[in-house]
């Protein structure tokens, strides 16, 4: 019987996280302050996040970072993940290509969100701080944070996006089981929150008012700091213990992938399988391609434009250099909800500036057909974000049929579908429709920015 | 660091399942032919089941059973499950015993049940079979069969009852995008269904509906077999992977469990991680206790009566020698769906007979209260079914508090509740009741059958 899945034992989980920041060919343009126009220091961002991920966030000097004893210790609940060679998937495709996938699903809240919550929960806690909170859209990182904070005995707030707190209520009702106070934002609790209701008080929300409320929370609140999931550097930090995994699994499995590829939202998901290949691009001579995946509905990676933009709809963050929508963008309201974003993260910007990185834009409908592939072959229900990484994968075995070249194919599927059934009914149903967004209107969106 | 998980490599995937049948120091009495009041033999059995499947349920002779390579093949897509050490819920409690669960919850359909549809579907495809059908209440058993067929290319019909049909449209969803017909029962498309419809136009369906239905449909459509995920004595053979896994798996920690304890509902994941460690007892003089944990809402283990009793509430199935309720016992609406059975297996009732199995009810509240703790220390959300072994475990542990023993404990985590957060949902808004039974009530329901 040929071996299907590669799990490493207990004593390989990395002991260090990977920081491809210290090791780029051509670093990335520093954070700007909002208000001072000058390049972020770690102290700026203190008020806001703890300390250590604030220096984490501008390190640009360690290639290697020491994962925490303690945080060691909670990834052992769930790492290693499986590789997995998905035979099924190849079987149905009739591919020569060898397809494997990186299974995140199996963690506690079902995704690899939980690999940067438990060491942000973690700091805060050593620091000595009492409460964190962020915000949440579909809720999948409020999930991961309101588990961390239950480890590491911390009060947690969460502030999910009103519309997404009463169409997927159990979301809500994982987070209000590990025990976080959930609100459905705009709320009357913050300044910023009434402020937004005054002036609509049918307002729906968004991430950009969660966020605000998040941020107004931690900075008007004794011993609370905000946290972020996805977007910034030290996420991708400790996202790494993906590749870094992968690669030893890899290795299992006698084999280096050729391509990698995962789905693209602020970059948490895709740094994590890639960077820790890329470094053997940089370093070793390897020629792996990496592919982003994006949705056709918020393709900032394939029609977006390279500036200097707010990570926020209401322009209270740092100016980030990188591919961008405009900070005002309004993605259509896809089912892929960890996917619309209108930015991306600095690192991969930059990489992707450089042609270190692809990016595919994938329509909703082909990502459900990809999913539902993927689940009937290979007995997962995928997330509908990771599917967009199952439909590039797909793609690319199929190129694979008319060349027949073995090519060595490994995505990460980043999280599971089982709180997206609603979704996969639609797609059933045939309810579905797709949301591609035009260069034209990128355009136009973009210039609008430019008016204020 | 001590070790959290214990997972075996692929090679070490079970090659035979245990069928304890052969080995039992008294044998159970024989399924009785409703008709002819004569003990049943494998060919009665033919025009439900396939054939093999119908070999084994009368198999008492063969203690090993080879699994076949498809099927093991298939296995591997999630097996080894992990063995893991409880040590965040250990802490949580204070006790010093030493707990473990299995996690079953990691399959592709998040519950044990996968481990008998694979075989069930393997077996019917092998002997030609195109359709197979079966019922289901909540869905956890349809999914598999329906994630099985698409595996081994079988048509799939499943009859779920209509309230949970309409009340968890997830699972209906799940088992949709495996490819399977799902119809709600009681429906127009057999005579059984019709019949009830005719009579009750507002017929909410019942697992006695929805068993009819789909047993009606095997017989009377050719090529088609009836699938059955519980109860049934093939089935706990086919489960037996759980505890031969676990016992490799208790010696890679180290131990060997003081108690084994499982929910239980038919029999299907309590036999799977109790009877090969029951052989030990049986052979090698082990003194390992074996609990039962069932809901005090359908106490047929610790409140039912040892009588030939029908598996249906119409009267249509073979009669069995078992613990029950009462074959027209109406157990309340708990969100333990897949524990509301009347009856228990013919094994594990001769055993209980026997005194080898302990069984111990536990009240709804009581549940969600264990795995709501269970959630917060081990980062798993147990399915509602799985709890009851949960809070079972976490009694044992509380009375190894007080004598101060490091007793090892055992459990089945059967499989998650991330398609019952709903019953969390209202767990969380004090919205949940205990349903317990009196024995007065037990012994009413057993009188009035009697009076047929």
């Amino acid at each position: 019987m040929k071996q299907k899945r590669f799990i490493l034992p207990e004593s390989e989980i990395p002991t260090h996280w990977y920081n491809i920041h210290a090791e780029m060919p051509n670093k990335p343009m520093p954070l700007i302050h909002p208000g001072t126009k000058q390049p972020l220091k770690a102290e700026d961002l203190y008020p806001i996040f703890c300390e250590e991920c604030s220096r984490q966030e501008l390190n640009d000097k360690d290639a290697w970072i020491e994962i925490p004893e303690a945080v060691r210790e909670q990834y052992a609940y769930y790492r290693c993940t499986p590789l997995v060679r998905a035979y099924g998937l190849e079987k149905a495709l009739g591919t020569p290509a060898h397809i494997y996938f990186k299974n995140e699903s199996v963690s506690p809240v079902g995704s690899h969100k939980l690999n940067s919550a438990l060491p942000q929960a973690y700091y805060c806690k050593k620091e000595g701080i009492e409460n964190i909170t962020t915000e949440t859209g579909a809720g999948q990182w409020g999930a991961a944070l309101s588990y961390a904070a239950s480890v590491f005995d911390l009060n947690c707030a969460v502030y999910q996006v009103k519309i997404s707190y009463e169409q997927k209520p159990y979301r809500r009702s994982i987070m209000q089981t590990f025990g976080a106070q959930v609100t459905p934002s705009p709320s009357m609790s913050t300044r910023a929150g009434k402020d937004i209701l005054t002036k609509d008080p049918s307002h729906t929300g968004s991430l950009g008012t969660a966020i605000s409320e998040a941020v107004e929370l931690a900075t008007q609140t004794p011993s609370c700091k905000y946290t972020l999931g996805s977007v910034l550097n030290h996420v991708a930090i400790h996202q790494s213990v993906i590749g870094l995994e992968a690669e030893k699994q890899m290795a299992m499995a006698g084999e280096y992938p050729d391509i990698v590829i995962g789905c693209f939202g602020g970059g948490s998901n895709f740094g994590g399988i890639a960077f820790p290949f890329m470094r053997h691009n940089i370093k070793d001579g390897k020629t792996t391609r990496f592919i982003a995946a994006e949705p056709a509905s918020c393709p900032k990676l394939t029609k977006g434009v390279f500036k200097y933009d707010f990570a926020d709809e209401s322009g209270y963050t740092p100016l980030l250099p990188m591919y961008t929508l405009g900070h005002r963008f309004k993605p259509a309201n896809i089912h892929a909800g960890g996917l619309r974003f209108h930015g991306a993260g600095m690192i991969v910007s930059q990489l992707i500036k450089d042609g270190m990185i692809e990016a595919v834009d994938v329509d909703q409908l082909e990502t459900f057909e990809a999913g539902t592939l993927f689940a009937k072959t290979e007995g997962i229900i995928p997330a509908p974000e990771s599917s967009h990484a199952i439909a590039a994968a797909i793609n690319e075995a199929k190129k694979c049929i008319e060349t027949g070249e073995e090519k060595v194919i490994l995505f990460n599927l980043s999280g599971h579908g089982l709180i997206d059934m609603q979704a996969y009914d639609r797609y059933i149903a045939g309810d579905l429709q797709n949301h591609a967004v035009s260069q034209e209107e990128v355009n136009a969106n973009i210039e609008a920015d430019k008016l204020d």
